[in-house]
């Protein structure tokens, strides 16, 4: 693989952003994906953008799967696993490579938000205790389900801490904490293998939310030691709109994890029709009712675009993406009321970068209107992703010089 | 609307079949679907077949929506209510007519698993009751479900009794109140309206599971006074497999009606990203996470198949048919070990008939083998679904017809 040269050797004019994409060893995947010419997206942490191959699979899938072979097609080809029955459990092999687990250890499908609550409810009766902790700015949908699992039982507290100082906040009666690696409004990125130790240490079960991390760089929860982890389909991993999560529980507690969303899908013997629950022996437990299959299958064909994908080029690229990004934006930081909340350190950073602006909302719509997408998230945040697989530092270039022609512009209106 | 002529009045010859579809109001209804021309499919009531024009709308969903609009479409066109948020809404809308609801009685979402859990948690907390009683033949997901939330719970006890004599175990210690309108194995329809009204008498809420009911005949939720159901969008809705299910909640709960698993897309501002839950104001707050927008826009097209149908015509046909086919399959029950189990009564009866056999499974094999598609279900099930949609008189004389040559094949066999 050729090494990307570090930003400090570069000056960056645009035969420079050139000669970085000519040495960008995963520049040929930007053609697999289907993306409108006149756009930079740096919106692939909201939705991912269409792989080219998709809606063909889609096509098949309909026309012939479901029009065709019907029912059939639930055990079809099940002895060269391509019945859908099994789908669920193709698409947990080709994503565990990507997060650092064994294929047994995931189970895909329903929502971030419900497979949230399954793994919560799991950690929190894996710890015998009845306290979740939480980032207070953790992406909301995650606070909701704490809440709504608490509001069920009773007697579970959701307790909040910001996540920077979230280690101060490890007690020996928090049951589960839950944390998203990379926050989605400053992309910071936590440290998920101490964070895991230090919560370890007091008998805390981990759930990560791996949101803005699968698919963005190798996550290695195997490595961490993680508990639990939760993410979903559609942003870096390219799988659609709303495409199906994943859930993730460590081997070592494969034996004693509880499924309380327990559905016939995740049945032992789904077709044996027992009128008593038993759990399949791996994380397919986790599945829950029949699965969604025309998103399923969009997000199976999606993954494949990874077959190839070097995971350090691909995390090399996207620093290089959001060095350079933050580098060319390095002036208007000066001359424009814009603060970078994203951290400087690589290891602290995802593949995002956020800037707070008091006028955010008014800017990232003109933006848009300009083709250069990333999102406005509230209060004031400025937020553009980089997906190192169809982005390139031309594009960063491209996308900075609309950010500053749009200021320039509410400069000169306020003037 | 044509009457169909009563059964009686007929000899049951090829032309008296077609006489029948001659007659049938929905005939035109077939051509909207693409169906194997070598099939008679009598498992609609396991997935329905593919409406011709759903491939067309997952096509421009995925390259234009998704590939072109990408994040924007979350937002598009919301002032003509075309935006992806507002999609389970539409689909909400499009649904409530078949089931006898308001639309803001309806969310669309998560599986029938899944949705089984909001409600009976929702129920039980209504009742302030911790005992949720079913039938101890329900569909096993149902069951796995109330067991899941009686394992979470902990003092929660599951009870089940035989669906015929449900009415003899309404108790005031009864909570919620978890039945199947039509029997998935034997067809047997209850009468919603009575054992809801027996069930108020003693304080229960009722969920009630349309899965073989929605799309098979008009279901009066509002009428019955039923106060939660849920059901699947794969079978006689025919919105591919899979499909997004739903869950309704009657008006009058709205107020109290909790969401336990409760998620951003159900929150009454998703945007406003607050750090605290709070419900939207109708049946919305049940939708949980991001919806998967590719499986929802399939279903939200394939019930534009339903937009010219009388309700009153489609039950008329499904008796219709499924007379017949017990009328055809009459001879053979008293020459081969078949016995009837749908009840004969059409008040009784859903849109399928099933038969035991001490073979079945086999019996099935073979009959599947000539094109015959129904399905076998543990331990002896022969099970035949009818959607009046797409099938005609003379299909189920061919399906007899291949009944009839897979059983004296048996026959033969034996001897």
């Amino acid at each position: 693989m050729t090494r990307l040269p570090p930003l400090s050797d570069l000056s960056l004019s645009g035969p420079s952003l050139a000669a970085l994409d000519a040495r960008d060893p995963l520049a040929h995947k930007r053609a697999e994906f289907d993306l409108p010419a006149d756009v930079v997206y740096l919106d692939g942490n909201s939705l991912g953008a269409l792989p080219r191959h998709v809606p063909a699979r889609l096509a098949q899938v309909a026309t012939q799967e479901w029009g065709q072979h019907l029912i059939g097609s639930w055990t079809r080809g099940a002895q060269a696993a391509q019945d859908w029955m099994a789908l669920p459990d193709r698409v947990a092999a080709k994503l565990a490579p990507l997060i650092g687990a064994q294929p047994q250890e995931v189970a895909v499908g329903d929502s971030t938000s419900v497979n949230t609550f399954k793994a919560l409810a799991a950690a929190l009766r894996l710890s015998g205790r009845r306290v979740i902790l939480s980032d207070a700015d953790n992406f909301p949908t995650d606070l909701y389900v704490a809440q709504g699992l608490a509001r069920l039982l009773g007697d579970v507290e959701v307790r909040t801490a910001p996540a920077h100082a979230i280690t101060d906040h490890l007690t020996d009666d928090v049951g589960a904490l839950l944390l998203t690696e990379v926050d989605y409004r400053t992309g910071r990125r936590l440290d998920m293998r101490a964070v895991t130790a230090a919560a370890h240490a007091h008998g805390i079960v981990t759930v990560w939310d791996l949101a803005h991390s699968a698919g963005a760089f190798a996550v290695d929860l195997g490595g961490a030691g993680a508990d639990f982890a939760i993410g979903c389909g559609y942003k870096f991993l390219n799988g659609g709109p709303g495409a199906p999560a994943f859930l993730y529980v460590a081997g070592r507690h494969l034996d004693r994890a509880e499924v309380v969303l327990s559905g016939w899908m995740g049945h032992a013997d789904p077709f044996e029709m027992a009128r008593q629950y038993a759990p399949a022996p791996g994380a397919r437990r986790f599945v829950v009712g029949t699965p969604q299959v025309l998103s399923l299958s969009a997000l199976d064909a999606a993954l494949d675009v990874f077959g190839d994908v070097d995971l350090a080029a691909l995390r090399e690229k996207s620093l290089s993406l959001t060095d350079t990004f933050i580098r060319l934006m390095e002036p208007l930081t000066r001359q424009h009321p814009l603060e970078l909340v994203t951290p400087l350190a690589h290891a602290e950073r995802g593949s995002q970068v956020s800037y707070r602006h008091p006028d955010a909302r008014r800017v990232m719509a003109r933006l848009t209107g300009r083709g250069v997408i990333g999102d406005f998230r509230t209060p004031d945040i400025l937020r553009f992703g980089f997906t190192p697989l169809y982005l390139s530092h031309e594009d960063v270039g491209r996308a900075v010089a609309g950010i500053e022609a749009v200021l320039n512009e509410q400069t000169g209106e306020r003037a």
